[in-house]
């Protein structure tokens, strides 16, 4: 059962584009897997996209998906997919990046969403580096820091910077991740891939490293937006609304463009994208509308954080008490509360913010879409700090679906993305119409890297 | 290092009373164990509260226990802690009561509850009973059901079945649950033990089944308001303001009684100690006051329901990939949504539910405590079904901590407990009265069995 050759390398190829051909046998897993492998040979050694990988037990599994016959195939017959560090895996150790867990070898269990791939044929095939229990320190204590995809002095943003990059990067075709404040958008913006932090609470997030349960997000990186729609469907993500079939059409579009009471903090190359969207979008016909958002939004980044400190004061009691040293300053200060946070501004955090969810809604659901920096500017220099998550985090603790598009540019020719939201459980009509406008994105931003090597 | 003979059998202790024996050498924890093991011989093999349980395990801790000098031992050295089989641990199994995990061997790691636990001295016993991942039914597949630690016909409530026994039967001091609708209050209102759901998100609930992020929260079983508050210590639960150290004085207190709009349910039982919890506490000295919910908390327990399936929908759906035909029909149809429910209806639960928080809150702030009632009545005949959550409903969904207290019986003569609540995060204020009550209404109340063998 050889495969026929494709058109280009396998390892180039998109999951929607790769799925027909392992399903049909036109590429066999093991081919498809060999070929990932491959490229992670020639190009991991520099980025270190990977946590925990061990080719044998890909091949293994390669083999067994190819014995499949037709019928028994899943939705994502063979599709590989990265798992963040922070993720439970049955078959592979999970050190969340910290000193605790440096020397595990202990096999867990799945977490419900790696259970749902599984049962989906997915191909669950490494483990990705992370931030120190997903927070925003790459880990001063490790020596074998990520570097980004696209320049390996940079950051690769974080804390999902391995699956990040490693899609980015061609190792893998998606790749799980988790966002608490901008851990998904940041990093798919800095590394120049598509990143999709859905509604919170749409997918399961049994078996994942807790931070903050208000907050924790799952989501996932790809190198196009037919491929969020693919893991979107295997996790089974539906809106009241069914979505048209048709492609969205940008032309009489409402666009509105939301610069947040964070502005102030965007870099040129966030102004400068933001302006070449809406000429963009101008062009082809779209209304383009700017959105002011009332003011009581601007304290959202302030119960932002009080929910990290609040909710990690809890989150971390344990490793706490198991050793307390090999925990980053960072984390070991919110138990301590250093902050001396006090339960009545975390619950004005909770409830204020509460309030505000629906009239986001509202105001979302007055244009086809909204559209809002990822970042502050391209990823810095240095790959100690994964960067500001402050353009991300108000969409975090909103709640709503947010999807990080790429197709802008730095003074430094390093990817720039925006940010395209929408109301909370409008995962599918945002995908559609960002899938409009990525396409116009990719072509017109002027980003010369390109999502697709 | 033999034990001194202390005044009465030591699995009759409770756990404040054990740890300072076991601190200090006066009782050595094989010998605790060893009488442990003895009261569940000859007691469980009627009552079935453990899924797993292994003595060679247990004595081989007891005995590294034993064998720390005094200055290595925690704040819970020795004490035997029952986990319920929802909640993960490293050295045993978690089978969550399901047929997908029968046979289960392989061994996970550590719940965030149970790390803290074990860093802290404490002895991680067993795993407890619990319904199908923790939802309503015992599981009809299940031919092994928990019965009540007082009568063998009935239901011991759930879905913290086991752990709500084993403390009631004095089988264990304190064991661990989890409370989604309520699966702490209520077995502990059936089996006659005070069981403590502090406000969500107090406890990290990392490694524990999910259903429903918004309303799981992790929970203990005690024999006393002591040793709820050693584990709330553990826990590190505190207050904004400290609550003082003498004891609560009934006479002056201002006591909230708040029947909720579920009161026409209420049977008989539970009518008569609401009554006579009213006299006790005016006989006290206590002022006693009706509290009229505003119209808004009538639609609670709808929300509740809307949220149980909106969750589930998400929760369930590895396992019912897996294998839908191995799930309880309760579980499956919420990843069918067969009720048919929108994400319009859910978002609006939350949203409402979210405005009534602080309503609530500052309307418990006028009392010391608001008494309500834990359950419809008496536990019922027959295994198969745990009973009527209603009672418990509102306060899971209001984040509010509750504790159930002792003292009432049926028309049988079984338990009935009433629930104290109070505002969110004033869980030790909350403990401090319901200590002063719970003593009141052990003597006054008329239940003949009594917490204490």
């Amino acid at each position: 059962m050889g495969s026929e050759v494709p058109s280009k390398e396998p390892w180039r190829l998109t999951a929607a584009e790769v799925l027909p051909l392992l399903r049909s046998n036109k590429l066999t897993v093991t081919d498809y897997v060999n070929s990932l492998l491959e490229r992670i040979q020639a190009r991991d050694p520099a980025i270190k996209a990977w946590a925990w990988i061990e080719p044998s037990l890909i091949l293994q599994r390669a083999k067994e998906l190819d014995g499949l016959p037709a019928e028994q195939r899943g939705p994502l017959h063979g599709l590989p997919i990265a798992v963040k560090d922070v993720i439970l895996t049955k078959d592979m150790p999970t050190q969340f990046n910290s000193r605790l867990y440096e020397s595990e070898t202990s096999i867990a269990i799945d977490a419900n969403c790696v259970i749902t791939l599984r049962a989906s044929g997915a191909l669950i095939f490494g483990k990705t580096s992370t931030t120190e229990f997903a927070s925003s320190k790459q880990g001063d204590w490790h020596q074998n820091l990520t570097s980004n995809a696209r320049d390996p002095k940079r950051t690769p943003g974080g804390s999902s910077s391995g699956s990040g990059v490693a899609v980015a990067d061609c190792q893998i075709p998606v790749g799980l991740g988790t966002q608490t404040g901008g851990s998904i958008v940041r990093p798919a913006s800095f590394n120049g891939c598509y990143g999709f932090k859905p509604t919170h609470g749409a997918i399961s997030r049994e078996g994942l490293a807790q931070w903050s349960p208000l907050l924790d997000t799952l989501g996932f990186f790809g190198r196009s937006i037919d491929d969020l729609d693919v893991l979107a469907d295997a996790f089974r993500l539906k809106d009241d609304e069914a979505v048209p079939p048709e492609p969205f059409n940008l032309k009489g579009a409402k666009i509105g463009f939301c610069k947040t009471h964070n502005w102030p903090k965007a870099g040129q190359g966030t102004i400068d994208a933001m302006t070449k969207a809406q000429d963009i979008l101008r062009a082809h016909g779209a209304e383009v509308e700017d959105i002011e958002l009332p003011n009581d939004f601007a304290h959202v980044l302030d119960w932002h954080a009080t929910v990290l400190a609040g909710e990690g004061q809890t989150s971390f009691l344990g490793q706490y008490l198991l050793d307390k040293a090999k925990l980053h300053e960072s984390i070991s200060s919110y138990v301590d509360n250093t902050s001396q946070l006090t339960h009545r501004q975390l619950l004005d955090a909770y409830d204020n913010v509460a309030r505000l969810r629906p009239v986001f809604d509202d105001l979302a659901k007055k244009y086809d879409v909204v559209l809002t920096p990822s970042v502050l500017d391209e990823a810095p220099l240095g790959l100690g700090d994964t960067g500001d998550m402050s353009m991300c985090s108000m969409w975090t603790i909103l709640h709503v679906p947010a999807i990080n598009l790429v197709g802008f540019q730095g003074a430094n020719g390093m990817p720039i993305g925006l940010t395209a939201v929408g109301a909370r459980y409008m995962d599918r009509h945002l995908l559609r119409v960002a899938k409009g406008f990525g396409e116009v994105f990719e072509r017109e931003g002027g980003w010369e890297g390109g999502v697709l090597l």
